[in-house]
């Protein structure tokens, strides 16, 4: 009897982590100007909800009278979450929970200050106040089991550690400065030019998504500063933004969220906390592998050149070899959001190598400004003038979510595991992706990823999908193969 | 210190009720067509919270703890709405509410088939089962001090019971019949043609809501099937409804809507219940005086009717006179939402009486459409050929909200109170109208309901507005004077 308590329980916690979903995506798209303050107590009271029932204290009740002898494969991710949920809820003074959640939202403002004031100065109290904080809820998680960067880190990638991740994340910075070394010596293909108008872009969008199997019947396209995903199952709505003079980026941003929508709406239940999405890495392996291994092959261009000319008559740009070689130009730039597939991961590797000396206490945040702009330029070989397009570029840290951008790279990482199995399981991929045609690519994702929820963790589950262990060899021959036949390498 | 732990658990129960109208908003204006049995999941599980914060067992003993005489009159208000909330939440048997609920949520569903199919008979086991369960319902809420429909009629209108309202509601039957009787022997004046195209339409409902003074920073306007309003404070939205035939249903359904918002944009604190709006009469005296005490009168008219010629030019009517003389169309129709001032009340004590002996058990749903017809016949003077038209036509039942109906009528005899009032208190008031300028009556009624909350209960709250105890006088003589004089009675 207990377990269908326990279950029922789950499924009331989901729906409201649903509802706290939908009030954020309100907040961010539809939300009348002077709602913040009022929304600020809803999304805490919802919080509040959501925190009582996950440390309900009859969960560990139902799951120690659970047989486990007796589970299937599905019941027990599913008891395997609740027991997670349950610890990493009980497991923090909910006054130090208050207090970070408080700090993060002041974080976020604080942030938003010193951007307009161009200073990270003005920063560093809230910042310092997060940093510390984080550190003692960090150590309240690791229970003494494991670091506390790690025990931030296993909240966005289930049992992933830190002395696995470095290496594997490291192992991409000789190839990747390397290959942008040798791109940087070559000519560039032209940018896109020109003017395009919002209705024309919105409606590029809606089609691109559509033929990539969004469904608009559970899901929606809305504006917002910063596109995001939201939802699951049968409501899953993404935002775009639209730049009139860069089409590209409402196009990609699109597309991104698409391939994080198309995961959400795949989800065998969603309600069910052993259905949910496996990882963050593994949803960023969704959205970037339909980005980049999908809509930035040469097959799609095919598809996706006319389309778009049909909307944009005037756009100068010959045909899709030409469009091609323009939707894959690689220059480094400041900015993480807007960086092509070579750079996108040394952005990564920065912010990953400083996170985990923050929270480690190796590194204070009086020193991060300097810290960053050092490796930046390192990395880069370029010295940051203007800290908007530096330390202060991502909303991250000023939310207190540290942990969390390595798995931004194991996305990449996992995107391009998965895309060489696909190439061996659709072997006429090309020709149906350059008629339009990715059903058989989703239909495979939709088998080996989606269904699965976290029945295996990350790494199985990318090894049974692909037949083999994990690893950031495809990610690196995918690169040096496209790149080095578009630049001539 | 119970005052303050009551307090901040009234506002925590409060944000949770908002999120809830914020998710229902939501599912009639935004939500993707696959949505709805995810979001039945969701409702339910938020409705499940409220019921446990309302039914806290620390709710009375809080209450308990505080002495009475020490309480100023809004923590007077917030205490008495807990105890009451309290009760009703603690008096209805969890499973029978979860089973109302249910009930509901299918009788609408059926309540759709019916009007599809154009069959009451199919509506009929879903209506009883919704009866009887609201019958038991209401004998628990009456708890031996109260008749069961006094008790349902009370969730509504806080205080309200029948013996009081079928003289003041039955004391409009004999002028109004008279009044329809008079008119339907004049000519009409002529109606609106034309096509009136959807963009302004909408650009004038905006227009039309800024000038009365609803706050677009704390609000918005989308569309649905039906308009409502929803939220309260700093979030207050309103739908409409666009028929290119008729724009005259889209401009009164704002403004109707913005009188119920400008009430709770008004609310002195959106997370207190003293502070909350009275009643549903009260409330609907707000929607009525805007609608039409306000916007259907002849100085309204003088600026509207320029405004409205501006966006449509092609509009043929002469002059605001015509104008006034066409909004104001006094004709019979089987439709209670699209009656004028003269019917609508016959549609409301129609519904009342039916109502009533459903809930006591002298009438059973299977007579219900023949019994509605025979009234029909009898207050109107036309057969029912469609039961679309008829006993199908409102949504009310099908959901279970029985006591709800007369709250309309109170809503209408209190605005011709409240206008009389103003009509004192603002000497130049037509003038004022005239010129578009509506802010001292809502200054006055911020000032006088407003910003009150349940400080009074609302026979109270509009005695002490309007200096005198309220009553269906103000009512009969407004529509006796208006009518008499546009139909030379």
């Amino acid at each position: 009897m207990s377990l269908p308590l326990l279950l029922d329980h789950l499924r009331k916690t989901a729906a409201l982590e649903q509802v706290s979903a939908l009030i954020s995506w309100d907040q961010e798209t539809m939300m009348p100007a002077k709602g913040s303050a009022q929304r600020a107590e809803q999304s805490g009271a919802v919080a509040a909800v959501i925190h009582a029932h996950k440390s309900d204290p009859r969960i560990p009740e139902w799951i120690g009278a659970i047989d486990w002898n007796k589970l299937g494969d599905k019941d027990r991710a599913n008891v395997v979450q609740a027991q997670r949920a349950y610890e990493q809820a009980t497991r923090i003074p909910p006054a130090l929970a208050q207090e970070i959640a408080r700090a993060a939202s002041a974080g976020q403002v604080c942030w938003a200050e010193a951007r307009q004031k161009r200073s990270f100065a003005h920063f560093i109290p809230a910042l310092d106040k997060l940093v510390s904080l984080k550190r003692e809820e960090a150590a309240y998680l690791a229970n003494g089991e494991m670091s506390p960067y790690d025990a931030l880190l296993d909240q966005f990638e289930p049992g992933a550690r830190t002395a696995d991740l470095v290496p594997l994340l490291e192992s991409l910075r000789e190839p990747l400065v390397s290959l942008r070394q040798q791109i940087s010596e070559k000519p560039q293909p032209p940018a896109l030019a020109g003017h395009y108008e919002r209705q024309g872009q919105l409606s590029l969008a809606r089609q691109v998504a559509e033929k990539l199997g969004y469904d608009f019947a559970a899901g929606r396209i809305d504006l917002s500063n910063h596109p995001f995903s939201s939802g699951t199952g049968d409501d899953c709505r993404i935002t775009t933004r639209i730049d009139e003079s860069d089409p590209l980026d409402c196009l990609y941003s699109t597309i991104h969220e698409v391939g994080h929508a198309l995961y959400s709406q795949g989800l065998s239940d969603p309600f069910l906390p052993g259905a949910d999405y496996c990882s963050m890495g593994v949803h960023e392996s969704q959205s970037r592998l339909w980005e980049n291994q999908v809509a930035r092959s040469r097959p799609f261009a095919e598809w996706l050149f006319p389309a778009m000319k049909n909307i944009f008559p005037d756009m100068e740009i010959a045909d899709a070899d030409s469009f091609y070689r323009t939707v894959n130009r690689v220059e480094p730039g400041f900015i993480r959001t807007e960086a092509d597939e070579v750079h996108y991961n040394l952005h990564v590797l920065m912010r990953f190598e400083l996170e985990r000396d923050l929270i480690a206490g190796k590194l204070e945040t009086a020193g991060l400004e300097e810290a960053w702009n050092t490796l930046f330029a390192q990395y880069f070989g370029l010295r940051v003038e203007d800290v908007n397009k530096g330390v202060l570029q991502d909303i991250h840290w000023s939310v207190g979510l540290f942990g969390y951008f390595p798995t931004y790279s194991l996305g990449n990482i996992y995107s391009a595991c998965l895309d060489e199995a696909i190439n061996k399981a659709v072997p006429d991929r090309d020709k149906l992706v350059a008629s339009g045609n990715t059903g058989p690519i989703l239909d495979w994702l939709r088998e080996k990823i989606h269904s699965k929820g976290r029945m295996l963790a990350a790494p199985e589950l990318v090894c049974e999908a692909i037949g083999k262990p994990a690893s950031a060899d495809p990610l690196i021959t995918y690169l040096k193969t496209k790149y080095g036949e578009l630049y001539s390498l």
